[in-house]
């Protein structure tokens, strides 16, 4: 190749390792609105030229770029990484990049005071001579303040007169590095190009309680919206709602999820569409758009968000499958293909060909779909089995209803291989349902949860416990019974700032369909039950969420130190926030007394011996950085949580 | 936006975290002819269907990409992770991609041999049906043995009197399978865009013994030239002379580094350029341009190469500051200025301004120096101080050095900041100076070996250890004399697949200019010294070399397993390549015997008792996995050497 044409020779500063950043820029880093985002770099250039830098960004549909200053981190060591700062005060897609230059000044400066500091009696004028052209460049940049400095330094060093003790003095000047510092031309200024994306969602992306239930146990919406503010009360902030779409009949399952139906029977919600609708409608016996409409207005009301879990399949009654056969997978002899997973079938399902040539209009279809529910009022999408839907629908879906209401947030609920979870986070789902249920010994919690708190997955994916679904019930709550429950609720609730429960919970539910079973006996995926706010676990569940409210600690994922306890039966952590430090203590086994000795160190910055509070009985403890006793009894207390006062 | 608008949907396939890459595919990763390039990417998609993935790859120059199978490495845990491999033969730059598809036959297959097993009695003509029409596409395309398999097959499954238990048979039957893996059409095919560059260097870029020699010690070029069947016959690869242009006159220094030169000093080789020339020039009293090449022939007759040491710098007397002032950096006042590090100042050297506007002609003729010296036959070159010019620069000339020929090796002299070391390797040097010479206790050399040889740095940053340069004499070496000399030596050149020597090492030469710097007393930088090949640790190094040689794992640099010596003194550690294992264990005390047992772990792979042999003495011993015993006195043997039997 020629040498490269330029008026300008290429640049010699390079910026690389920028941080955060997701596979290079390809995806968003996510934030919520409020946040700082702590940012950094390598930044370098070959020589001993001295450099600034800083990192400029940008909001969404921002049109002028801001800056703050960057700072070198590692002076002692390499001086080439350089970290900063900013905040994000709007939803969106924000962008940020570095920029770097040769600081012209300040290598001057530093080369002019070594070598009067030498004091080898030299001819210093070739020196000056070169600080009146870096000052008189500067002047007619200049304003304010700094000019008056600059201008009196430019006199004095091109004054013949002037002695060069008095021409050394101003010229390395704090006033005049100051002025000139802010006035000087950025020589060389290189960016980092392209800019880095920064997902920025509402607060309740990140920190969120979640009540899930079955409309029709409650007795349909109209009911529902008559429980919002006791549900609201229990500090929920989310209303979870199961698919309220028209149920198809043909091949509808039976209780228990056997295959053939009784007459009363009402057919799982995932079998979405009957000759009353599909996705757009609202069962019949369950209410109207209207209705819809009122719970959210009623929830809003109450300060909460309503969400729609949403099942992109169709019964065998769905109108789609003959308004738009070309959406399905059709055999070579002309039937369809229902959902499988050899030897099981789901004859009441049937999938989408996302293969298909009309995937533009089924994409579009969804996209209507997900718009008509935002419309009336639905922000919060439970959105089932993404991971077997491809991931280019979702990152155009998702960005195209962000364009319509960015305050859309998206749960991904997918139980699969992390790579496959991991990409639903990166292109787009603000939360995702995680291996939390099946993580129940203290080795197997700590392994995960670090994976979730300090690996790259912080910054993109939002995990959201769950200790029960309507699909799992964990050996551990079936046998463990109610101190299980309580041991997860604090798990759930206390490690990750959002968190949900499935109604039945609070009423320590946890008879399997049969030994061994992760489902539900007698499931309300295939029957009505009747439910009611009367679980003996609310009163906790309500005090839980109080404390979240209260402690910002709680509200923050990658805050967590684990801390030796002395015991495997026993987990015990802090989280930890400007001002506010939580020591949980759990029993994780739910038929026995557990001892042991909780260590606090010393880096969590507490006093010798402090103050705690017991939040769920008030009682006051004295503790102290080193070991301290702990026993906790499934009869009694089986958690501590502790607030460092 | 709207839903993309393309015939087919945009691939459900993702292809990532790929390796080896550097920063993206920015920079190359290196590897040496006849190495097999091991490679790995995360692929998978959405959905149960199965994929597979090849790694493509394409010769420097080459119109056809090949392809070799990946399979996946981690099954058991997710299923993402591909491997494979691919042998490089040709130096240059290689390119390397990954492409994946959805395996439609093996998908089918296996859902059918599901369904068969579950044996639920039910019609599965549907599923045939599907087979068929597989069958059909891949027998339009299939050629060979393969198209019979196919033919019987869609015969059978067609053929409407054949039972099923046949259908499946055939459907199911491992030939058919082969078959169809073969000739089946690519589905939805997705290939990692842009491909990943791979620099490719001939072997001796990897593994090369390095003789440095100043020619005016040894009478000037001709002389030097006769000793080249010696300094060959010691086991040197590389023949490397300081600079051996015309010196400036003025400013010129004297010995030890005085300011004022006597008459009969030689001054500075670094100070290049006088009235006989600048950097196409060779001294007139070293010899002449013919020399040049006959020291080259004779160099390449003998299997080594000649390498230079190529200074970018000029002294006051080099025909270029009258020629190119413009190439120099001027004061106001239309001075030029010298080089300087306050209070340091090098009054018989001037540096390029490299931000000159001429920087175009100022690169080409350096491109013209150096292709000048590449066509007298010098295909290495020690680069001075390359961290105090631009990188862009760097990038520019090796490439289009590489363009002339692609033999050229660049050895980086750069003893800075990590991250700009790192940078010159990643934009082409081919070799690296390091810090070896300041890591002489077992904790620092194995802290630095590791970053070397298993960080990211193996794939680009190949470490070139000299125990000592003409700048740098070590105290460890001032004050431990040959013992220590000895224990250099086998670091140097048994942890890294090349070394150096400077002569006078040979001689045990460890006099400092003063306590306490690491210049030498009568530094041949600054005087003509009288050297011969007479010193007393040549036999050794000519041992070193031979076995060098003879042990592919001392060829290689991420090999090596360090060995627990229950003593701080000894540095045990393993180097192993299939077939070679070589077990060092060096003495770093220069005054005292040092006891201690090695420890050899089990994955080393040797038997449980096994025997080695001591390379340097030929002595025997029996060893175990386990703690093996060990004595190394500085009057005795300084370090053993055993290659495992």
């Amino acid at each position: 190749m020629p040498a490269p044409k330029r008026s300008e020779a290429p640049s010699r500063i390079r910026i690389a390792k920028p941080a955060p950043v997701l596979d290079g820029g390809r995806y968003a880093v996510k934030r919520t609105v409020g946040d700082t985002v702590a940012v950094s770099a390598d930044i370098f250039r070959d020589g001993h030229e001295k450099l600034r830098a800083v990192v400029k960004y940008r909001a969404p549909d921002g049109r002028r770029w801001l800056e703050n200053e960057l700072h070198t981190v590692d002076a002692h060591i390499n001086g080439v990484r350089w970290a900063g700062e900013f905040t994000v005060e709007t939803p969106g897609r924000w962008e940020f990049t570095f920029e770097a230059w040769t600081d012209r000044w300040a290598t001057y400066h530093d080369e002019l005071r070594r070598k009067v500091e030498a004091n080898l009696d030299e001819d210093l004028s070739g020196e000056i001579s070169e600080g009146v052209v870096l000052l008189a460049a500067a002047l007619e940049r200049a304003e304010g303040d700094g000019r008056g400095s600059i201008q009196h330094a430019l006199h004095v060093l091109s004054d013949a007169g002037a002695p060069f003790a008095q021409k050394f003095d101003v010229a390395l000047g704090p006033e005049l590095f100051d002025a000139m510092e802010t006035f000087s031309e950025r020589e060389g200024v290189t960016a980092l190009d392209p800019a880095i994306p920064l997902e920025v969602d509402r607060v309740r992306a990140r920190f969120s309680a979640w009540y899930e239930l079955f409309p029709r146990s409650w007795g349909g919406l109209k009911a529902v919206e008559a429980r919002v503010p006791e549900i609201a009360g229990l500090g929920f902030d989310v209303l979870y709602l199961l698919p309220f779409h028209p149920i198809g009949v043909k091949n509808r399952k039976g209780r228990n999820n056997t295959l053939v139906a009784g007459p009363d029977d009402p057919g799982s919600p995932y079998a979405i569409g009957s000759a009353e609708g599909g996705h757009f409608a609202v069962h019949p016996e369950l209410g109207t758009q209207q209705d819809v409409r009122d719970l959210c207005r009623t929830a809003h009301h109450h300060g909460m968000d309503v969400a729609l879990d949403i099942a992109l399949n169709a019964s065998a009654d769905h109108p789609w499958l003959t308004e738009h056969p070309e959406w399905f997978q059709q055999r070579p002899d002309g039937t369809l293909k229902y959902a499988e997973n050899p030897p099981k079938r789901y004859q009441d399902i049937y999938n989408f060909n996302w293969d298909t040539p009309e995937w533009e209009s089924l994409w579009q279809a969804w996209l209507d779909v997900f718009l008509h529910w935002v419309d009336a009022g639905i922000k919060f999408y439970r959105v089932d089995n993404p991971h077997t839907k491809p991931f280019p629908f979702w990152e155009w879906i998702i960005s195209e209803i962000h364009k319509v209401d960015r305050d859309v947030v998206f749960l991904a609920e997918s139980f699969t291989r992390r790579a496959v979870m991991r990409e639903l986070g990166k292109l787009g789902f603000t939360q995702s349902y995680t291996y939390f249920t099946w993580k129940n010994s203290r080795h197997e919690m700590i392994e995960y949860f670090n994976e979730l708190a300090w690996g790259e997955e912080k910054e993109y994916f939002r995990p959201n416990f769950f200790p029960v679904t309507p699909d799992i019930l964990h050996a551990y709550l079936v046998h463990g019974g109610p101190p299980a429950f309580v041991a997860r609720l604090v798990l759930a609730s206390t490690l990750s700032p959002s968190y949900g429960i499935y109604s039945g919970f609070e009423n320590f539910e946890n008879v399997p369909v049969r030994e061994g079973s992760e489902e539900y006996m007698n499931s309300e995926k295939y029957e009505i039950r009747q439910r009611d706010l009367d679980g003996p676990l609310l009163p906790m569940i309500r005090r839980m969420n109080e404390i979240r409210r209260e402690n910002v600690a709680l509200q923050h994922l990658s805050n967590v130190f684990w801390l030796e306890g002395q015991n495997d039966q026993l987990l015990a952590y802090a989280k930890q926030e400007p001002g506010n430090t939580i020591i949980c203590v759990v029993n994780l086994d739910p038929h026995d007394a557990q001892v042991g000795s909780v260590t606090i160190p010393a880096h969590l910055g507490t006093a010798p011996v402090f103050v705690v509070e017991d939040l769920m009985t008030g009682a006051h403890y004295d503790w102290r950085i080193g070991a301290n006793y702990v026993r906790l009894e499934p009869w009694g207390e089986q958690a501590h949580i502790l607030k460092v006062l």
